[in-house]
């Protein structure tokens, strides 16, 4: 990747705000020219809206905005338009900064993972807001905040006996960007954090055992809660099925940020419904958004997070903060950061 | 303080599970007799229940309880029966280990903060759980659950943006064990801290600006919620009133665990139901229970825990381990962890 001698075309094709434009535009006036026309693309509904309104273009807007994606070099975000014919609309493409963190099953759905276009996430973006999520949903359940609540509907002053999260031990499966950020999280707070480990990187700060796949079963009878934040791929489809979840002590909770389909949610909800759980927290399903008849919006220590744990009011900064700094390694010839791996999957 | 040579007798005055004062006993079997008759203290109705049932005694049964205060040289917890009069029917004591963290309001009210007995508080025991609950309390409050959760239960699926807690100012009001805990978990959690200094104690790992008393007022200007954890005292009553509250930004949450009478409810109550305050979460109220007609029991950004965020299961054996290494102290005529300060009253 080297930058030309012309200015690059830089496409912003989700909805951002004018001064994050600005700070994009900021990074180099000569170099870069940005292509930013709201009026073509989609339109935010709320703070960090990445999919918006999808604008409902006439043939001439529509030809414009084919022609604009016809000189990209760079893009923010995937083509709303016909995300799949990229490579065609836009021969000249050759990075694609996201703003999703798990961007693998999106590539794959349209078919982009094996194009030569080069594909970062924004994967550290999303991590602090969702190990928040997981530190919220453990304290939720460890704390028996459903029960608090209805106590203080009925006004009822309850005494009672609460439990400390600290000395919990938690295992965490999936040990990147997003896992290291729970781990810090959560040792922190004094939990015992085990991590599953599939490749011999070495375990993030704060996890003080590393799992091997063939300990996986065993390690979980020995665990009081399971977080899920391992990206989604063939390996980890219903990777946390029925006999997983079976394996888990009584009482165990499970937090799930990473993909719905990593876990077998038919078998989340039994194994909730039975009692043998002691709750969930969920940011993410199977089926977005959940079907109104899903049990899991009604199961009594369960927490449903409209996958929207990750999108903070801070995020489209954020967002930026890393696409100018990789926007400077591109113009620089350096390697970009978190760039997809088609190999890996994310 | 020193040892005599007879045993000193130690009497168990509040419930302590068996196992748990077998450790008591083990500390010194030739130089400590331990006194523990289940049937003439109160009874347990929860884990961790300090207060119990009060056992209704036959006058046989309150004379030999009589008797055994009249042996004590130590006692764990007050006299459930006639606490005021303790100096009476405890000639010979010297030291009570409590079980509570604040233990000056209680003994200002019977009278025994000008006795000569040594006084020692649970204080250490309770921080954990403590900072616990001010993390969920203010990530409650950020990440708007009230309003997720009423989603849910309407199974609504909205997509909408969360705050983050990372980045968040919080003025900490009280820098002693607890507030050393509170600042320790929040700084981990990426949050500013800030810290009201009374003394010229330095301040505790996680503060990262000290506030003087009379920059106070400013201070509460600036900064996007306000947690109190100081000792309950003269100085501290109702020392965040309405100027106070008013002075916070709108949209500012307050977390108490301190107790009820350092913040003026009925002003919080006000601040709240205006709309000025965003929410608040509170462990301790100036009335306890929480009276049935309190408005705080349905403010739609209030959660009421009810007196309980430090009551957790393992904290007898957290008690007994201060108590145990306490008793040590007193035999070899070491200094007591935890001592009640008659003068700064806590």
């Amino acid at each position: 990747v080297t930058a030309p001698s012309d200015p690059l075309t830089v496409v912003i094709a989700s909805p951002l705000e004018p001064e994050l434009v600005e700070r994009i535009r900021a990074v180099d006036r000569e170099r870069l020219r940005i292509v930013h026309e709201p009026g073509l693309i989609p339109r935010a509904r709320h703070v960090a809206d990445h999919d918006g309104e999808r604008p409902e273009l006439g043939p001439p807007d529509l030809e414009r905005w084919l022609s604009i994606l016809g000189s990209a070099d760079v893009m923010f975000d995937l083509d709303w338009y016909a995300p799949a014919d990229l490579p065609k609309h836009a021969p000249r493409l050759r990075w694609v900064q996201t703003s999703r963190s798990g961007v693998g099953e999106s590539l794959r759905r349209h078919g982009l993972d094996r194009s030569q276009i080069v594909f970062t996430n924004a994967a550290g973006v999303h991590a602090i807001p969702l190990a928040e999520f997981v530190v919220l949903g453990l304290l939720w359940l460890v704390k028996d905040l459903p029960r608090m609540e209805a106590e203080q509907a009925e006004h009822a002053w309850r005494s009672s006996v609460t439990r400390l999260l600290a000395g919990h031990r938690v295992l965490l499966v999936g040990l990147g960007g997003l896992g290291a950020e729970v781990a810090r999280l959560l040792a922190g707070l004094g939990v015992e954090v085990w991590g599953l480990r599939r490749s011999d990187a070495p375990a993030p700060d704060g996890v003080v055992r590393l799992i091997r796949p063939d300990e996986f079963h065993t390690a979980l009878g020995s665990v009081d809660a399971l977080v899920v934040a391992v990206p989604y791929t063939a390996e980890t489809h219903h990777m946390i099925g029925a006999a997983e979840l079976a394996a888990l002590p009584a009482g165990a909770f499970v937090v799930n940020i990473a993909r719905g389909h990593v876990v077998d949610v038919p078998a989340l909800a039994a194994a909730l419904r039975s009692g043998h759980l002691g709750g969930a927290a969920l940011d993410v399903f199977e089926r977005e958004p959940l079907p109104v008849d899903s049990p899991l919006w009604d199961l009594p220590h369960v927490l449903v997070s409209p996958h929207r744990a990750s999108v903070v009011d801070a995020e489209n900064r954020l967002i930026v903060d890393l696409f100018t700094d990789n926007l400077r390694r591109f113009l620089d010839d350096r390697p970009l950061r978190n760039v997809y791996d088609r190999d890996r999957g994310y």
